[in-house]
C-alpha cells in the first residue's frame, strides 16, 4: 500500500532533505509540494539536485486537495505553521517541523517565543516528536511536533541518564556546535560564505537559545523537578553535523552502561565503547546518531558526546521516521541511508 | 537471490564508497573484505561512519575462500591491482576500480605508467568500463575495468559529439576540477587539510595526467582517427565532485541536442535545458550525471560542463552499476539514491 | 607627511580590506569612513576583527568635510559610484573601486551595463587602475578606475603576450576561478554558505560577464584590432582567491619569456620557473600576483595560470597601489605584507 | 641596528608563519634558515607563498655560523628542540616553540612527555613565555620557552579570574576548538582534507591532552594551591583559529571586569563589551586576542569565551613578541597586521 503525502514549504532545506529521503521509500508517494513565493516552479529549478525525481510542481497550499492526502509535512517557518495547521482537515494526520508544537505549556511558549500561541488546542494535543522516547504515542497520535534539531541532540546524550539518576541534575553543561544548514536558507547577512567559512564563534549563549525550553520542558519531566542546564551553541564552518559535548558529574563507567543499556536495541542509536567518542562526519546524510562517553582525570565527571545530522535525525529524518510510525510501516523504512563519508 | 561479493583494498574511500552503496542494495551481500595493513580490524575502526552495518572483519586476500563469490570488486592501488587479480580463480567475475586494466594496448599501458603490464593476456580480456557505452559487452564479461573518474566525466561531456562529428576534433579543451577524495586515503603532505583548504591550483598539467590515456584510446577509437585533448585539471577545496568544463568548436545548439538525444534514456545521465550549467553540489553523493550546454557570443564556440561524484558515478558507483549488469540485476539497483544536498 | 583620506562605502568587504592595508601604511591617515545605510556605527561593530584601530565613526556621506580630505577611495556599489563622484569637489583625487568608470567608451558602457552613464564627462578623464599598465597615467590622475578582480587577472596573463604578438588571438580561453568574496557582502540566497561551499559551479558563462568589456577593451586597444577571449567564471568555496587559467596558442618557452621579461622588475608580479604553476593559497591576503606558464603535449599550446586575491591585488590592493602613485608615496608602501598561508 | 636571527626548522607551518611576520619587521633579518631533511632547498620551494622574499637557502643546523647570530627561534618537533637548544652557544638567546621548556618542574616533564627531560638544567632556567605575564623577565632571558596554542588561549581567559579569587576553581570547564594548521604539516592519515574537512570531533579527551600539564602549573601557580580544570579539546574544518568557550561558577559582571582591568593596556588583548563574544573569524592571521564574557539564566554561572590565531598569537606571533623584548624592541614591533577577515 502506497501512502500519499505533501510537503508544505518545500523550498527549505527540511522540505529538500524530505523529498530525498521519501525518493528511495517503498511505501510513500508525494503528491503535493507546496512553496507559496515559489508557487509555480519545478522541484528542479528551486533544488537541482533532485532533478532526476518526477515530482510534482511546487504549489500555493490552498491549490491542494487534502481529502487524497494521508499525511502532511509541514516544514513552514516557525509562527506561520501554527496558522496553517490549524487551517488543515482536522482528520488529517501533520508532522510539523517547526518550532510552533513543541512544548506542552501555553505559558513557556509565550515566554520563550514571544507571543500567544494561535493554536493552543493543537498545542495540548500535538505528541513531541523524539521518537525513541514517545515512540507508543507517535503511533496513535495525529499531529507530531518535530523537536529542535540541537534539543535532539543533547536529549539523545542526557535523557537516560537523568531517568537513571546517574548524574548531577545541577552541573549539566551542554557546549554544541552545529552546521549552518540548521539556520535555513534564509538571506541573513551572517549565513554568507564570506562571513561563516574558516571560523567558529558561539551564538544565542547565556540561555536564550529557545531549545532551553525543550530541554527544560523535557528534563524536568523526566526528573519529577525543574531542571536547567547551561547551553552554549556555536556556529561551525561545515554544512550539516550537530556535536554535543555534555559535561555532567557522575560516575563515567556508569553512565556509559546506562546509555548502552538504554539504546541497546535502538536501530538509529549508537553507543560508541567506553572512551571513543563521535564526529559530525561519520553521520552526515544519515539517520544515525553516534554517542561516546568518556571519563575524566577528575573522578566523578563524565564526557558524553552525542553527534547526528541536523538535516536528517535532526529534523527531516525524525519526521519520517515518526510518518512511518504513524502509516503504520516499519519505523526505519527508507532510513538506513549509510551515513556519506568523506 | 543474493549475489555474494567480496572487495579487495575495502580500507580506501572507494572501497568505503562501496560498501556504503551496497548497505541498501536488496540482492548483495557482503562476504569479504580484504586490507592487508588493517586486517584483523573491524570496517567500523577503520570507517566509523559504517559502524551501523553487520559486516566481515577486515581480512588478507589469501584468507578469503573464492569458491562462494560470486563477484569481487578489486579497489586496490594501481599496479597491485594486476597481480592481485592474476592471482584470482579465472572464473571469479571482478570489478576493478584501478588504472590497471583501462587500456587495451599494451605499448600505451607501458609509455603512461613506465613499465610493463604484468597480466597481459588479462588486459586483453577487460572491457572499458563506462557503462552507457559499454553496456551489452560488460553484461557478459569477466573482468570489468572501471574507468578513471576524470576520464568518465569527460567522456560523458564529450563521447556523443565525437560520434555524431558535430565538433572539431582538433580544438578540445578540457579544463577540470576535482575534489580531493579522487587521490584517496594516502599519506601526501600536499593532500594535508591546512594545504587544500581555501584554494584551487592546477596539478598534472601540460599533457601528462594519466587519465589522458583515456581520451585518446575512447575518442580516437569513435572517431576512427587520433583525437587528442588539451586537458587540464584542478584540485578543488571540496572532498566529493568532478566539475568538467569542455570548450569546443561547434554549433552549441547542435552540441545540446546530440548530447540530449543521447542520453533521453540513460537514467543516470542528465542533460539540463539550453543555457543550464551543473553544480557539483547537485549530484554529491550520488550516481548522477548533469551535463549542461550553453553558447559563446563568438560564434560556433559551445560550453559542454559536466558534472559528477568522483566516489561514485566516478567510481564505487560505476563499479556497482557494472556489477548490477555482470549479476543479471537491473542496472539502477542501489544506485538512485538523490543527491545530498546541502 | 601624512596624507588624510576618506572611504566611502566603508561597510562592504573592499572597504574593509582598505581599513586593513592602510592600518599599517606609514604615511595615510583616515579621516572619514562613510556607509549609509550604518551611519552611527562604529566601524568595530560593523566589522569587528578591525576591533583594534583607533578610526572614525561610519557616517553619511554628505557629512563629510571633503575640504580636509587628500584622497577618497569610492567602494560603493555598480551605478551608485557614478552618482556620487560626480558630486564630489572636482579637486578632490578618487580612486574609484567600482565598474563605473573602467570603460573608456559610453556606447560599451551602456551596451553592458544596460544603461546610460550618468557621468560621462569624468568616464572620459578616469584613468583605467591597471597600474603596472599605467602607472605613468595614474600619478598624474584625479580619477582612477579600479578594474575588476577577474579582469585584472586575465590581463596580468594575457598582455604582454598581445604586446608582444607571440599568441593566436582568435583562440584564446580564460577559464577563471574565483573565490566568493568577490561578490561582496550582499543578501543573495546564492552567497550563502549551505549553497557555496563544498562544490562549484560556472556562473555568467557564454560571454555575458561584464568583465569581458574591459578584456575587450584593454587586449584590442593593444592588438590595434578587436580581440574577443571566451571566459567562463566558476565560484570556488573558498572567500579569496583569483585562478585563470588561460589557453592560447603560441609557444611557451616565447611565452614565459614574454612574461618574464614584462614583469622582471614589477614588486608584486612574480613569473613562477617555466613549468611551475601557481596556487591561489600562496598569494593569500597579499598583493602579490603568481604567473605560471607551460607547454602541453600538444606543440604550440600554451597554458598561462595567473593567481591573485580578488580583495587585495584584485581591488582593493590595486587601489591602494594607485594611491601611493596619486600620492607622491612609493608605489609598494603599506603592500609588502606577505600572504597568509595556510 | 638590525638584530640578526637564525629560524631553526623553518619547514614547519610556525616556521614560515615566523618568516611571513618578520618579512615586515623594520630591525631584524632572518640570517640563518635550517630543515634538515630539506635543506638545499629555497624556502620559496617549501613555501611558495614567500617567494618574494630574498631568504637564505635551507640548510642544517650544523652549517649555521652562530657567532653572527644575535637570537635563535626554534621551531623543530618537540624532543628535538631540547636536544639542538643543549648543543647552541650558551650565550645565544633562544625562543624555543617546542613543548621541551614550557614546564618548570622535571618530574611533570617526565610524567605528561613519557620520558626524562634531557637538558634539566636549562628546562630550570628557562622563562614561559605568555608574554603579558612574565614580560619582566622575558626581556632579561636568554631561553624563553613558547606556550601551547591551546594553553595561551585558556590562559588569556583565565589568569586574571584566578588571581583576583573571583571564580571557584573546582568547576572550571573549558570547552576549546582549534584549526588544523596546530597539528603542523606531519603526514598522519587524520589530517588529510578528505578526514577533516566538514565536520567536527573531540580529541585528546578526559584529561590528556598535554597543554593540561601547563594549565595545572600556571593555574596553580597563581592560586597558590593545586587548580584542575576540566579539558576537551575538538578539531574544527579551519585552518587557523582556536575559540576556547570557558564555564565558570562567578558572577559573570564582575568576571568581565576583571578581565577588562587585567588587559586595559595590552596592545593585543581585548576585551569585548559585556555580552559580546567573539568569533576566531575576527582574529585570523594577526597576534590579537579576543576575549568576550556573558552571564547565564543560571546566576553565579558565566562564560569566558576567548579566541586566538594558534599559528600567530598562539605560537609564532608569540616567539616575536617576546624577541622582540629580549632584543630591546618595542613589544609590538612588526605585530599590529590586521586579521584577514573574509
Amino acid at each position: 500500500m502506497t501512502h500519499r503525502i505533501a510537503i508544505l514549504g518545500a523550498s527549505g532545506y527540511t522540505g529538500a532533505e524530505l523529498v530525498r529521503l521519501i525518493a528511495t521509500h517503498p511505501a510513500i508517494e508525494i503528491v503535493a509540494l507546496s512553496a507559496d513565493r515559489k508557487a509555480g516552479q519545478s522541484m528542479a529549478e528551486v533544488f537541482p539536485h533532485l532533478r532526476h525525481l518526477d515530482l510534482p510542481r511546487l504549489c500555493r497550499i490552498e491549490e491542494i486537495d487534502f481529502s487524497s492526502v494521508d499525511l502532511a509535512f509541514c516544514a513552514l517557518p516557525h509562527a506561520t505553521s501554527q496558522e496553517v495547521i490549524a487551517a488543515l482537515p482536522r482528520d488529517l494526520r501533520v508532522v510539523d517541523l517547526s518550532a510552533d508544537f513543541r512544548l506542552r505549556d501555553v505559558a513557556e511558549y509565550e515566554r520563550w517565543y514571544g507571543k500567544p500561541h494561535a493554536a493552543p488546542d493543537l498545542q495540548a494535543e500535538a505528541v513531541y516528536g523524539l521518537t525513541e522516547f514517545y515512540r507508543d504515542r507517535i503511533r496513535g497520535a495525529r499531529l507530531v511536533a518535530g523537536t529542535g534539531c540541537n534539543a535532539a541532540t543533547g536529549q539523545y546524550a542526557l535523557r537516560p541518564l537523568i531517568a537513571e539518576g546517574v548524574i548531577d541534575l545541577d552541573r549539566i553543561v551542554i557546549d554544541l556546535k552545529t552546521g549552518v544548514s540548521g539556520a535555513g536558507r534564509s538571506l541573513r547577512e551572517n549565513l554568507l560564505h564570506a562571513e561563516l567559512s574558516e571560523g567558529t564563534h558561539p551564538y544565542s549563549a547565556g540561555g536564550v537559545h529557545r531549545h532551553l525550553a525543550e530541554f527544560d520542558q523535557e528534563f524536568s519531566a523526566i526528573a519529577g523537578r525543574p531542571v536547567r542546564v547551561q547551553f552554549t551553541p556555536h556556529l561551525l564552518p561545515a554544512n550539516r553535523g550537530i556535536l554535543a559535548t555534555v559535561y555532567v558529574d557522575g560516575d563515567p563507567r556508569r553512565v556509559h552502561e546506562v546509555l548502552a543499556e538504554a539504546y541497546a536495541t535502538e536501530p538509529f542509536l549508537h553507543v560508541l565503547p567506553f572512551g571513543e567518542l563521535p564526529s559530525t562526519r561519520h553521520i552526515r546524510g544519515s539517520n544515525f546518531c553516534h554517542v561516546g562517553v568518556t571519563g575524566d582525570r577528575l573522578g566523578g565527571r563524565a564526557l558524553v558526546v552525542a553527534a547526528l545530522d541536523n538535516l536528517t535525525k535532526g529534523s527531516s529524518g525524525q519526521a519520517l521516521q515518526n510518518a512511518n510510525l504513524m502509516l503504520g510501516e516499519d519505523e526505519t523504512t527508507g532510513l538506513m541511508l549509510a551515513p556519506v563519508f568523506p
